[in-house]
């Protein structure tokens, strides 16, 4: 199994709305890739500080279904027009499990 | 559920055997802590550039249950001893899933 996992903190200047529609476009993903296994996304939860602010943890069969998900249109269309205006830093890795 | 994230880059000078220690030492805390419900342990599989190097994803039924992780002994001793000497920069979110 792969496991892709993203961190990500938001500009100073990201709105609540603008943070919510990334969680809400992404995860309409899953109903339109397949090779999605599992597929977890959210805001930190507030208990510890100095966190990255949201997640995706991602689960795939392979590094094949893994690249359909990362090329897949509709995902770059979510990073394009939701996610690469607000990001700050991004923090990522792909596990084998 | 509370899903705990943590990736992390190692510094330059740090060695292919602390490396693989963190991650043997880290593998140990499910025997010894019940709270884990599931663990992820690893290195970045290298498929893309830019990304961090290692990371760990933790299960855990609710908050209680991750605190007792976070602040058990022998977690922080493997941080201690092996983490915190390599670690170059650390990112990391806990979503309620």
């Amino acid at each position: 199994m792969i496991r892709h996992i993203v961190l990500f903190t938001w500009t100073e200047d990201a709105t609540a709305e603008q943070k919510a529609t990334v969680a809400a476009e992404l995860r309409k993903l899953p109903g339109l890739i397949p090779q999605l296994r599992s597929y977890t996304v959210g805001g930190d939860a507030g208990i510890n500080q100095g966190n990255y602010e949201f997640a995706v943890v991602a689960d795939f069969d392979d590094v094949e279904d893994y690249l359909v998900y990362r090329d897949h249109p509709q995902h770059q269309a979510v990073i394009a027009q939701h996610i690469k205006p607000i990001v700050a830093t991004r923090a990522a890795v792909q596990l084998r499990v």
